[in-house]
């Protein structure tokens, strides 16, 4: 993977150190009266969040030393990834310990009921800090889930306008959309150029990039991509490190499935090192958080909720729109091979891989299914898998 | 507990020889043009179903045989109950084997999303019977979940009317209301027995009770409740076999977790084999599935969404009613101890452990958690928990 190193960008390097930058400022901002809200999920609209004047941070753990702590209150079997953050939530800042993580600093999470995991961990986390659930159908199709789930954002709105002491107006609203989505057409922008011959950004420094939103503000992330995506387009192809012949070789591909929050980068780098270009990430940390717009003429609220009810998690049912959308990628990434990332007792993306999988066969996709956690205990076992994979795709 | 079997009614035997009369039974409704519904859930109301003319049977395994069929197709690591389910719909009467289990008589099955395991493998069972999703919210309280789930309950209505050509009319609606309202008063007037110092059944007996209506017709299990609540108001205590002494050093244990579907007895084996004296299933094979009444006096449907949504799955959040119900159940069954039962992976009443345990500890009322699945490898492991927990209770 060195040629990849190699094109790192400057852009890069400045987003990789920010983190305690990030703290500093979320404490500023406390001290100015700006309230911070955590979410853990794609469901939960930022828009609304910004749009009462508050800050948000994303609150999922992709780091194993903090799982040891939740299963002191959790099962042991459950995914890793509710396990971390729920970890990081009861060692931070609300059990005496006030640590200097961004876990302290927030005033209420706002949780949503998706998998099974993570609605009845929320019912412990209000133990730890105040935490707001918002309720979302399980059937994405029709005008009944869109209504409930819009009812479901009018509430929410109404506890943001609490928490904040500010109405949450309709302009403020639209400028809030109009600002996300331009971080969603950048994302577009940047994901577009992954689909040339000889992309300007391996797979592991695009996922570093997309987990920087779990650091960054939405604005600082937004200029970030700026700079990035203006760096990437003026790469040529021949400027990229590593010989022709070498990127040839690399079998193209998708990574799907669950999300890999900041620390969870085990299975891209093992792809990557040995000897595959991951070109897209069907995921929440991934096309998922970007791919569709929100409708700027139309009823705030109303294009909120129609928006990100239809984002294709396996929380939803039937959740055909998931593998559409796989195989759209599949398509216009030039995808040579899939590897289904799924975490370890995450019911919701396990059993939909037998869809995935049905539906990448009738394709004639190549596919391979990894199952893990966070920690270290696979590497070699799922190196030698990947490697067969990879024998099989060149 | 020979003296428990001992007091065993006529009419469980009569019960417990009952599964190929109903396929007889099945059968003959089907040529004469009934169809049936299975169900795997308490939120699926049968009032609707029956009010449309169709049968309904309940599809539920606690069977470990078909766990190894399902698993060609489902994760290894999800809950025994939904894996033996699935086994034995796909080995049975839909894969080309007609088969004389009640799995291959069914004209469609009524699911509903409570669980992520469930939700998602419903998704698979489409391909081997007809399957219609009842959506739920995941929040019970309020008027916009009763709203919700109202509607849904008017959509599945139409469904029973398309399935079966027959209007549901209110006055059918409120006809099935009151006939299962008189199944729920019988349980209840069963479980009062219960109470006494001296019950006359033993916790096992009641629970296969209860499993049979996995087996019989509701107008069958209506009857045999009749006959045993008869002849067991008759027991006096003096009576029921074994000696006074012997029943007073019994502890009086609450089941409290997940469902027991037919096959799945082990762990109340365990308990009563080992001096316990199960008098309440805090469960779907218990009192969940009868404790409130529909109300008769109120728009039907209306009723039914009220009555159906309260129940207390851990699918709900937050889930305080069953928390409520459980400590209530205690003071009701004088319980000197709780067992808290669980099937592996499910991680809905797996995290609820947590604060069932809590709310138990402040109570002051022990309680020991089994979490397990259907097979038979920790039978010895459990015993000698349980023997601890007699011990303490004694
Ligand atoms: S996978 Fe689903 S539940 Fe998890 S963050 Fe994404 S949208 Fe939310
Ligand atoms: S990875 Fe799966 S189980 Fe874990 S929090 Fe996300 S949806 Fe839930
Ligand atoms: S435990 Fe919940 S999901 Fe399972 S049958 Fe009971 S009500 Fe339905
Ligand atoms: S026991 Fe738990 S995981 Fe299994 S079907 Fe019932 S609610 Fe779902």
């Amino acid at each position: 993977m060195t040629h990849f190193e190699a094109t790192c960008f400057e852009t890069l390097d400045y987003i990789k150190n920010s983190y305690s930058a990030r703290i500093c400022q979320l404490e500023e901002e406390k001290k100015a009266g700006k309230k911070i809200v955590g979410t853990l999920c794609l469901f939960v609209p930022d828009e609304i969040i910004f749009a009462a004047g508050a800050d948000r941070v994303i609150l999922c753990g992709g780091k194993n030393d903090a799982v040891s702590i939740a299963e002191q209150y959790l099962p042991r079997n459950i995914c890793p990834l509710i396990k971390s953050s729920f970890g990081s939530i009861v060692n931070n800042g609300y059990s005496g310990v006030k640590s200097c993580s961004h876990f302290g600093l927030v005033d209420m999470v706002v949780a949503e009921n998706t998998c099974d995991s993570k609605k009845k961990t929320y019912e412990l986390m209000g133990d730890y800090v105040p935490t707001y659930v918002l309720d979302l159908p399980q059937k994405p199709e029709g005008p009944a889930a869109v209504k409930y789930f819009l009812e479901e954002l009018n509430k929410f709105k109404g506890i943001m306008e609490e928490l904040t002491g500010n109405k949450v107006t309709v302009e403020q609203l639209k400028k809030e959309i109009i600002s996300s989505n331009e971080t969603r057409k950048l994302l577009h922008r940047l994901y577009d150029l992954r689909k040339r011959e000889y992309p300007p950004i391996s797979g592991l420094d695009m996922i570093k990039v997309m987990q920087k939103q779990y650091v960054l503000s939405a604005e600082d992330f937004k200029e970030a991509l700026r700079t990035l995506i203006n760096e990437a387009e003026q790469t040529r192809a021949d400027s990229i490190a590593g010989s022709k012949d070498e990127f040839t070789h690399r079998p193209r591909i998708m990574i799907s499935g669950c999300p890999m929050p900041g620390g969870s980068t085990k299975v891209p780098e093992i792809i990557e090192n040995r000897g595959g270009l991951i070109v897209v990430e069907e995921s929440c940390t991934g096309t998922r958080s970007f791919w569709d717009l929100v409708d700027e003429n139309k009823d705030p609220m109303t294009a909120l909720a129609e928006r990100y009810i239809k984002i294709p998690c396996s929380c939803m049912t039937p959740n055909d729109r998931r593998i559409d959308n796989i195989l759209e990628l599949a398509r216009e990434f030039k995808v040579d091979g899939v590897v289904n990332y799924t975490l370890q007792f995450c019911h919701g993306y396990n059993i939909e891989r037998y869809k995935v999988q049905q539906a990448l066969k009738n394709a004639g996709i190549p596919v391979l299914s990894i199952e893990t956690d966070y920690s270290d205990s696979d590497v070699e076992q799922i190196g030698l898998r990947v490697d067969a994979f990879m024998e099989m795709l060149s």
